[in-house]
């Protein structure tokens, strides 16, 4: 597994290099999704699913962002998607340089859809624009569905949430209304699927939804 | 509920200042304890289990520091405690000046034992030293076993680590071998303690081993 080890870019126009980034991809006709969670959300698992579904139809590239290792690049090549990890050297989140270093390695001109696995984080990556064209969040239930309350600029910067892991729901006590009107509360705009990677339940609504994006993008 | 609004404290010598508070605690024989663990890990259900337990032995306290809210810092002081809740200013983790300024809000001179629970987040709380004499980090197997691999410096930093939520373990393929050998190759010394907060399996175990540090530090 080829990985990059990255360093912080040192810049004052994060913002403006994330825009050029966003323009540079919107023109190459490739999205580029941030995905944002906690660790052991199951941003991997919900990769997965979704490279399965969705490569027979569009060439899909992964960039892994990790402090350390490379076991999610592994599983998501696995899948069959172009992967590659990198390296956050120590950092908590990715920013615009970082995005396209890691773009550039990828070699992803003809890829129609990248995902960037941000590092498990609630924090710090809702903190920069990546340059991505969307934003997902997961929110898997064993978490609680006090986490909008604590955290709350990540459910602000999301375009969509995705609820994971709504199989073991009950057992966590974890009260799905509560979660979606504190959501939206913070974002009323942000757009919600309940959803088990284990069981498929709601998986389908989430893909439909993806695809549109996808589409939106590319044409 | 008194809640402390914070700013990063600005000195380039944090770990000069946390020896200077882990001097003062330890004259004032009171144990500092910095609890570190993802989002919706456990923490603040395990500090409520620890309150109702040592709460008629021991004064304690709590520092709750989130990003927002404060329904933590409202649970653990309906379970004995006297707690607090300090706002990070959007900061992902604590610092010894931070955590300063919480203690003094706290007037934790007659207290035995302060818990931190630091910001829900596996990467940056490791890298401050806050000041604690003890750091307690907690693993949920909802999160995966692989989480020592990808987050190795929370693993080696942690004095002891409680993994969670082992009612579910099987339900989420968790390697509890593996998570725990992945933990002892970071840090051979960590001591680690598989328990469930819901059914109290491990729990006595654990309890037994923060009374030794309690003692210890307050002696």
């Amino acid at each position: 597994m080829k990985i990059i080890e990255l360093k912080e870019t040192i810049t004052a126009s994060n913002d403006l290099d994330a825009e050029v980034l966003r323009g540079e991809m919107k023109a190459k006709k490739t999205l580029l999704i941030n995905l944002m969670a906690s660790p052991g959300a199951g941003k991997t698992t919900l990769l997965e699913k979704i490279i399965s579904n969705l490569s027979p139809k569009y060439k899909i590239g992964v960039l892994e962002a990790d402090v350390d290792s490379d076991v999610d690049a592994i599983r998501v090549s696995m899948a069959g998607a172009k992967a590659i990890q990198v390296h956050t050297g120590g950092m908590c989140h990715m920013d615009a340089g970082m995005t396209r270093c890691g773009l550039e390695a990828l070699e992803y001109d003809e890829l129609d859809l990248v995902f960037l696995e941000n590092v498990g984080n609630l924090i710090c990556p809702a903190e920069f624009d990546t340059g991505a064209g969307k934003k997902i969040m997961i929110l898997s239930t064993p978490e609680g569905d006090d986490k909008p309350l604590k955290y709350p600029l990540m459910f602000r910067e999301s375009d969509c949430l995705v609820i994971s892991k709504m199989d073991v729901k009950d057992y966590f006590d974890f009260d799905l209304d509560k979660c979606i009107n504190r959501a939206k509360a913070l974002n009323p705009n942000i757009v919600i699927f309940p959803l088990s990677a284990k069981t498929g339940d709601g998986f389908s609504e989430f893909i439909k939804w993806l695809t549109e994006q996808i589409e939106e993008w590319i044409r």
